[in-house]
């Protein structure tokens, strides 16, 4: 769904969002914008540009309003934001993003400590967002994000058929899109074929993005069983920043430029270009000086044999 | 082929041999032995323990004798090596091998920079090798392990039909498995399915291993198309070390640890445990101190919803 397609898979990209959510240091808003600038001068098409929370809880999203209002104004990005309740989805609603992401932890547990909220509560919020979307804003798009579906580090494992109910809860209170998230990192490949599959069995086309965290370096590994469930839509973040600060070790999302390089290199048209990325890296390393970056394909480079889909070898 | 087989797939680890031809350090023979030790105390079946080469080229492989002689004493342990050329296969032999893995380029260039031999004249060592062995060591294994078959960092693009050519010659030539790998890290999945079911339905019984590096990220994609083209060995090495020296940035093999938690997370049993293989890891890092190890497992933990294949969720 979401925007306009020029090529056969959309990366969603999800850095401004996922790390600055997680890391204290507050990165300059002008500097966030530079960065934004690179991600989409190299070809990136939708941007998740940050999270409407609260300003206490996260000061270092305390700009997102302004980043909005900015990544609008870059030709071409399609500007998405996470809100995970009602006021957030307003404040969204306001500052002219086109998508959000409501995150709905499958794991009660998860629900409860992530957003101090029930089931029912979070049920409560999606109704409320999606009423106020279709009154006022009826051009905006509505995710909902489900977390922890591949497991969760408080309950454990996560029952599929849950993972399936609260999908069919989700399209029935009206969102666009379902997506599914590995949010603690213990996502595996059957796994995500089983899962995937039968969420685009059960909605059609509802099925949407598969968000998963590189941190047992299933990363791309799932990427290729999500593809073959028919899978289009991938988050990912350059340098592979994001993820839980609270887990040592653990490595953030899927890296984009190695994703790019894979993609292409099966054929798949991703629309970014790689050399551009590399040029974002540097700035992200500017703005977040103490941070490590992963990948590969940034230290090794893409080598002799590669190229873009759809031109010649 | 080669060993018993206790489980679905066979890990083949080659940190040994990979990483210490590759690296100045000379490991002492004594650590080297801990660290055999600790690789089949975790439960890997078979293990190329270094190789049979000049020693005046590589001093830190002088000891392979004495390695192949002590791994022999492990119960349960498949023991190879690398030679290649006649001179250091008859020293394997005469070591007590079980298996040795002969390296044939199928980039010419690279087999004249690697080995300073045309393919006519690898061709000829392959044949005198053969001869050898049935003559006086009928019970050793012998793999021809083609290298540069994803691509060559000097020739570039090697063609498919030239891979599965050399695969020919190499069984006419009575070698008992044709291996493939990846040494400059180019594979990509697409390309790892069509070669190796190119090489399964040409070869059959005598498709071999796969050698994959992790070096631009995709290994694990790889090894996921691998299996589903048929291969059921896979080279790795704890800690992800060897490598090419000469490639900045560039990591080793896949990662031992990383693998085993892929394949018994799809339900296929490798006889490996996870927990012992990070006693093998303490026991490599206090021998190779200023050498970095990679893989994600290590850092990040199997997580709650981990069991190994066959065991109870």
């Amino acid at each position: 769904m979401s925007n306009q397609k020029t090529s056969d898979i959309l990366i969603s990209e999800v850095g401004p969002r996922d790390r600055l959510q997680s890391v204290s240091t507050t990165m300059p808003t002008a500097h966030k914008k530079q960065w934004i600038r690179d991600l989409a001068a190299a070809g990136l098409r939708e941007i998740e540009v940050g999270s409407f929370v609260s300003h206490k809880l996260l000061p270092q999203m305390a700009d997102t309003g302004e980043i909005v209002a900015f990544a609008r104004t870059l030709p071409g990005v399609f500007v998405t934001a996470l809100a995970p309740n009602l006021h957030g989805a307003q404040d969204a609603f306001q500052a002219g993003v086109q998508k959000i992401t409501i995150p709905v932890s499958v794991s009660e547990p998860h629900s409860l400590a992530n957003v101090n909220k029930t089931h029912a509560q979070m049920f409560e919020q999606v109704r409320q967002i999606i009423a106020c979307r279709n009154a006022h804003y009826p051009a905006v798009l509505v995710e909902a994000g489900l977390s922890t579906v591949f497991g969760c580090t408080i309950q454990g494992v996560v029952e599929e058929d849950d993972v399936l109910r609260m999908a069919h809860t989700m399209a029935e209170l009206g969102v666009d899109e379902v997506g599914l998230a590995d949010t603690v990192g213990y996502a595996t490949p059957l796994q995500v074929h089983r899962l995937f599959t039968r969420l685009k069995h059960d909605l059609g086309e509802l099925a949407g993005s598969a968000h998963f965290h590189n941190t047992r370096g299933q990363g791309l590994a799932n990427v290729l069983t999500a593809l073959d469930a028919g899978v289009t839509t991938f988050d990912a973040s350059l340098g592979g920043i994001g993820g839980c600060p609270y887990a040592p070790g653990a490595s953030g999302n899927i890296v984009t430029e190695d994703l790019v390089y894979l993609l292409e290199s099966m054929g798949l048209r991703t629309g970014v270009s790689i050399e551009k990325l590399l040029v974002a890296r540097e700035t992200l390393k500017q703005g977040l000086p103490n941070e490590p970056l992963y990948g590969f394909i940034p230290d090794a480079g893409v080598g002799k044999n590669f190229h873009y889909a759809g031109e010649k070898a």
